[in-house]
């Protein structure tokens, strides 16, 4: 399951796949862009750094942060969803399943509870992953609860507390 | 210069070149999306239906609404954005020059002032393209309306009243 937390400065990725002893983390990484490039230019290269992930590690899955209605930050938002349609794209041409899934949901299945911060996701991920240190950025955190929560609704064997398959 | 109106429903087109007479209209069409389909299976209609246009006509340049603040509807234009994404993808994937320009811009260019309604607007583009009858669906006057307008910033010998090329 490949976990993606779009934006045109920088998409974070995360690629969980079973292991013996659970869940394990296959990949991690941060496609970022040029900021002097122009918006076509930089949603091509997000595109091109999408679909070098997709057919390096071939996921079956990708789970993305389903939209919702307010944004703090329209233009923000607006900019993450140019991105967040080549991705689309891409899942769509290499024949990967899209899931989008609520940002509530993500933070039930990873923290426990739907309101919790960011730092709490982060500290959970970190848990539930077994992972060194607290994941970082923050877009590859979010993209590892994304990918948790969905390798979760996938059944995948977890024990994790709020976690249900 | 060609001029295109995103939108995940349906994405007008509209192509303008020089002719002796001044400016003509080369072709026009929507590009719509099979609304029980899902979003990523929807943005790659639009995506496969501008590259056709893109490879068909080959145009040199192409011109879109600039983002602004405030949408009416942030979920639509979440959306659209989606699709406006995958739309510079194309662009740049074949070459072709992407023109943003504001609203504001279009409608004086067109219209002849900025605050210009969607009826004035398109009655002002039937006039200036000569069209036997208005341009219809919306997607379509909203797309000529903007190639007109980058095609008169382009320098095209135009003679519209408030349009300064």
């Amino acid at each position: 399951v490949l976990g993606i937390d779009p934006g045109l400065v920088a998409t974070g990725y995360g690629l969980l796949g079973s292991a013996s002893a659970g869940v394990a983390v296959l990949a991690t990484g941060v496609i970022t862009t040029t900021a002097t490039l122009t918006l076509d230019a930089r949603v091509q290269q997000v595109y091109d750094g999408v679909l070098a992930v997709l057919d390096r590690f071939e996921p079956a899955s990708m789970v993305l942060e389903d939209l919702y209605a307010e944004y703090r930050f329209p233009r923000t938002a607006l900019l993450m969803a140019h991105v967040r349609g080549v991705i689309c794209l891409a899942a769509r041409q290499r024949g990967v399943t899209l899931v989008a899934i609520a940002p509530g949901e993500v933070k039930r299945a990873v923290a426990g509870h739907g309101a919790a911060s960011k730092a709490q996701v982060q500290q959970s991920v970190r848990r539930l992953l077994s992972l060194a240190a607290l994941p970082a950025p923050s877009h590859v955190a979010d993209a590892l609860a994304l990918a948790f929560t969905g390798y979760s609704r996938a059944g995948g064997r977890l024990a994790a507390a709020g976690v249900r398959p």
